[in-house]
């Protein structure tokens, strides 16, 4: 298995990948330099801290002058976030929006209703014995009233312990009414966009938090809900950019595992366990995977089939070596034959190595990658038939998969797909007078009513002033508040694009 | 002051405000009880678990028949999310949706950006010396590499943090790089949704964590910042349907407090500790009040003084007591000048036992709160220019305020003011034949290219079962894919609100 980071959890190794160059204001829409020395913001550019002197602050009236003091005194503090987690400023919010979007508006596609979940839960919700990585590295810690919790490192674990919760109608009330009122028709489809942590020593530079979007499908046990889980993430790739020949899909299923074990006799109970072992191919050697696996008590012969099985790139290949009684195969074999109705054929390949990295993956698992190979895996999800009643529930067939914010990011900046978001409001309201302040919150007042987003200009400021800021914020329109048009009530406008001018009563301004 | 919780971070008292009856799936829109007893998925009501019933499942295809055991043995988890924090099923989340978008609308058309900050901080950054109530609740711990951390009580912090982050280009590289890349131009106009955590023994029923929106603007030291923030609340207000006879602020400022200590020669390193106190008055006796100021070094004289000009709720009293030369009475004029521009004076009044429960504000502060006074306040905030320079950064005037996801639900509750948020779907897509599931995927990828959102049947189901499902999801449109239609290359459609059918070409579909 290629891929670093085997879980569904995806985080990334830059620090800081959201922050796109692109999304910040572009130099060359400022005018010269020179020419911002005039103004009061930008005249210490020279010091320290160009735009936030206090002497730009202290030419305006005198609210400042003597403020109540506070109690403490002043100290530095860290301006950075704590590792490992990152702040979003607005150009970066504009880039985690815009990409937020895209996935609810291709869960809406889908049909899929949107949910979320504490991030903070029990730490026993995540605690599952197999070895993952995901338990190692847990952000966990005691309360204060010294209870275990985690800040949750995956989302399913919560959607699991919701269905249990809102599927139950208590018994001793009226079941008519609970039927209605408390339980959920089936089959269930969910999204969640929720952000995650785990806790890591930050030698490798990894963070500590990422967004996941979630889709899961409870109820179906069928392969058309993993069918259709694909078609979604390709549904999502296409609307930003992506094509089959930057991204794919590596799909099998743990029930080939699983057939190879149990032709060797080897205990169930260790299933989660060895899977867990193979995820691990690929960041540790061969002998290291051999002698995990040896410590489980599998014989050298079981091993070395079982690595063999899993080396395999072709269905076929592994029908001959399986039979087609068993239900991995058969079930493999019907996904690619809806991919093809789907139209996603070419996106989707079959190999044996994946297993991913979480414990209660039972059938059908797929992972996205970078065809360059250059980066982690950006989604990865598959079928998790038991979890469910490992919680305590009834069996309830379930698939669904993650997809991270980092890596998708990543790939979208090395291939030259991130969106230009630039800052759009539509008009600059500004009086040329102290006085007409409160006509110019009225323009404002009536603008924004009319479903209009206005910047309302606070303070007294220099026309060049004003120009400057409509530039930064791409205003479409400058409206001034002047003495002489305001006692005809009327206002002056000014279209920035064109240069255009004119004088527009309030009534006709829209 | 009647407000019970007095800082900017307001809580609910009930677990699950924003769970409203409205939202769920009407019961009127399902067919009779009995005709549902006839599908699999409704057939084992009166157990426990009438949704996910076992025998539901298995009479599927084989697919669950033998999957791969996992690790643990089933073991009940609790499936209640932690003590005092909130899943959001989806009929919760449509509601939490519906509202953030209100405040992200509402703070657009103000020309606000949106940003974000990590939930977890630095402990550091929320621990002020002035005996506030949001420190003693923090939701502090110590993190596995030894850090003190705490899940944010409230944005503001952050934001300063942040501000001063951006603020600062780095002396030793070329400031005219650093000068566009780094710094921001003030004012800074920026709004945030975040979930906030407290931590509190659950005694008094109240949750751990909320969503707050917050609006602050950085660099603009005139009252006008403070008047374009409750113009943007009430515009809030209005959105949703609430009117001035339901909600008014309250506004006063704390240099009246100032002035008053100030005429007494209270030191000034008392002033945060002492505003702290205030804010206490109404939720513990004005003996205990007096003991806590007494406490303070204050003298019997000013105590009494100081509450006598904190009870006033009139603005010409208040100017009577303390002269005109003041900026406290000079700021709340203006402001309730610029109200009357701005259209807004019937919502706001003047109560100088207004002070708010957080250390740093240092001018006018405001607090919503409900006419009938069943609530506890619903947002608040105020000026904090001293609040930057305390963390080392420089002194730049900034105001801003907190609005909690909590109250106002209630509010909106009880006035009936809540919307009907049903799930809708566009269209239901389903096969007649396990053999044209193909075919259906096919319809609902064109579909969704289209932009028309589709639930696809994933399983094969009788036709009253896709008929109560498309009811339950309010589809527009009913769309079966038969063998004799599917030949022809066509649908057949069918309208869910008349009844009308029809057959449909692929391509005419849309």
């Amino acid at each position: 298995m290629a891929a670093a980071y085997p879980s569904r959890l995806i985080f990334s190794i830059s620090p800081k990948p959201t922050s796109s160059p692109k999304t910040l204001i572009s130099p060359s829409s400022f005018p010269p330099f020179s020419l911002l020395k005039s103004f009061s913001f930008f005249s210490s550019s020279t010091s320290e801290n160009p735009s936030f002197s206090p002497n730009s602050i202290s030419t305006h009236s005198g609210a400042l002058s003597s403020p109540p003091p506070i109690l403490e005194t002043p100290s530095k503090i860290d301006v950075n976030p704590p590792k490992g987690t990152r702040d979003f400023p607005p150009e970066d919010m504009r880039l985690r929006t815009w990409l937020f979007n895209n996935f609810r508006d291709v869960s809406q596609l889908f049909g899929f209703e949107e949910v979320d979940y504490p991030v903070l839960e029990s730490e026993a919700l995540f605690v599952r014995k197999a070895g993952e990585e995901i338990k190692d590295q847990l952000y966990c810690f005691e309360d204060r009233g010294n209870r275990r919790v985690a800040l949750r490192p995956e989302l399913t674990p919560s959607l699991a312990r919701l269905v249990i919760q809102k599927g139950y109608a208590h018994p001793e009330f009226d079941s008519h009414i609970f039927f209605f009122r408390k339980s959920i028709s089936l089959p269930i489809k969910w999204f969640a966009i929720g952000q995650c942590w785990r806790y890591e020593r930050m030698t490798r530079g990894r963070r500590r938090e990422h967004y996941q979007w979630n889709m899961d499908i409870i109820g179906v046990p069928e392969v058309m809900a993993e069918a259709e889980l694909l078609s979604a993430i390709i549904t999502f790739f296409k609307r930003v950019g992506i094509t089959a020949a930057d991204v794919g899909f590596k799909v099998s299923s743990r029930k080939v595992l699983q057939d190879v074990l149990r032709s060797h006799n080897v205990p169930e109970d260790l299933f989660a366990r060895v899977c867990i072992i193979i995820d691990k191919m690929g960041k540790i050697s061969v002998e290291e995977i051999k002698k995990d696996l040896s410590s489980t008590g599998m014989s050298d012969q079981s091993i070395d089939e079982l690595l063999e099985v899993l080396s395999m790139k072709s269905l076929t290949e592994l029908e001959e070596r399986l039979g087609d009684a068993g239900q991995a195969v058969a079930e493999l074999k019907q996904l690619f034959s809806l991919a093809e109705k789907f139209g996603y054929s070419e996106w989707i390949q079959f190999d044996a190595s994946v297993v991913r990295g979480l414990a209660y993956y039972t059938g059908i698992v797929f992972e996205g990658f970078d065809r360059e190979r250059k980066l982690r895996a950006i989604c990865g999800g598959g079928r998790y038939d038991r979890l469910l009643s490992t919680f305590g529930g009834d069996d309830i067939p379930a698939c669904g998969f993650g997809f991270g914010d980092a890596v998708i990011i990543e790939l979208l900046k090395e291939k030259n797909l991130l969106p230009e978001l630039d800052l759009n409001i539509e008009n600059i309201v500004c009086s040329l007078d102290l006085e007409l302040q409160g006509a110019a919150a009225l323009v404002a007042s009536t603008l924004r009513q009319k479903g209009q987003s206005v910047d309302l200009v606070l303070e007294n400021k220099p026309l060049k002033w004003v120009f400057k800021r409509a530039t930064r914020i791409n205003a479409r329109r400058l409206i001034l508040i002047g003495k002489t048009e305001w006692e005809k009530s009327t206002v002056a406008v000014k279209i920035l694009s064109t240069g255009e001018q004119y004088e527009i009563s309030l009534q006709e301004l829209d």
